[in-house]
């Protein structure tokens, strides 16, 4: 990890970046869809991709998204389909590491599992894969998401309607 | 987070708090029922419960127990029934939170996925669900359970007998 | 946990001996295994064993190596049938904890879920344990495995061929 000295991002401990990635994770799993978007730095990148696809160096993705207010088209888009099939989608994390530090900016992973329950059926894994992400501090010194993309292991997604995660 | 000045309970970091918590999953991992009411405070709680119930504010549970003495007659009823099928459960868990700290007590919070295995068989999720816990010290210092409250978020729970978590 | 005054692992914080798990797991879900081997001592032992067997002082092994030496043999001797069917393994992990520290070695546990890939094919749990290990400091000053012992809660693994965890 290296980082310009003064740099303020460079500063910041792991602890404070798990911190938002709990917040982040804790919106979703509670279903908080309209918070979303929050996370995000006004110019922003959201993917979910597959891995082959994403070691292919290939941009074709399973969601995608390039500005802020796509994420809230998303978001909207997901509330009007929820009727369907009720489910609650659940994340765990482990292994963030911040594997870079400079220019305002941390890079981090972390290996992702998804969890879904649907209503009165067993809880099973929707996906696992690895958060590739770029962060930085906004001008109020809050932790947003320039770039989240999360690279899946798998391309099969048993479910008609994206979430994020 | 917030906490009147000189609450010694506030003053515990999270690194204590997850030490807690491993230990507390160790000895369920491991299988060692006999120890587990000595997580909890004297005047304690015990109860999973649906998300569904949870959420809709009802109180039925899965699991209930209002005193420290219930959870020794739970052991001893699930010691009696382990006869029937040998199993591993195993606790995964993630995002660890202290949402608030006050009069001489924590909130915290975080997402738990227990694993089942049965002998000879592959290991499989059993269920997901998030712990919303009271932790407080008692006199002698230590942490201990003054609720525990796992919300899963299924219902169904391929299991005879219902093992804490 | 206890430790000889003097003795430089002692002095190792928590977070020192997750960074380094997190590159050893990282390093094994990119699958980089030809890099597998650096994260053992010289004189070293890994294996995978399954509960059963561990906890009734068994010593027979899904997997054993007793040498840095036969750890690359096992790399070797899996890159050559990777070819039978491509998969992801991803590894989490839960509850490190430090169980002892003492003569220059340090006794960690952590509980590991191992969820598998198939291409075109859902996510699904392949196995899950515990990491019974020793971790020492080389003449470099950096960590590395004396013993990795894998206990896992089944027997039955579904794959021809053993992957490292």
């Amino acid at each position: 990890m290296t980082a310009s000295r003064g740099d303020p991002i460079a500063a910041l401990n792991r602890d404070t970046v798990c911190a938002f990635y709990d917040a982040y994770f804790d919106t979703l799993d509670a279903g908080r869809l309209e918070e979303w978007p929050e996370f995000f730095a006004t110019e922003c990148r959201y993917r979910i991709i597959s891995r082959e696809n994403y070691e292919a160096g290939q941009g074709l993705c399973i969601m995608q998204a390039d500005s802020k207010g796509m994420l809230g088209d998303r978001v909207r888009a997901i509330l009007k389909t929820q009727v369907y099939a009720p489910r609650y989608n659940r994340r765990f994390y482990s292994g963030l590491r911040i594997v870079n530090a400079r220019a305002g900016e941390l890079e981090v992973r972390q290996n992702v599992l998804i969890v879904q329950t649907l209503l009165n059926q067993p809880s099973q894994i929707l996906g696992c894969g690895a958060g590739h992400d770029r962060v930085v501090l906004n001008e109020s010194g809050e932790l947003k998401f320039a770039d989240r993309t999360l690279v899946l292991d798998t391309e099969m997604i048993s479910n008609s309607v994206i979430y994020p995660a």
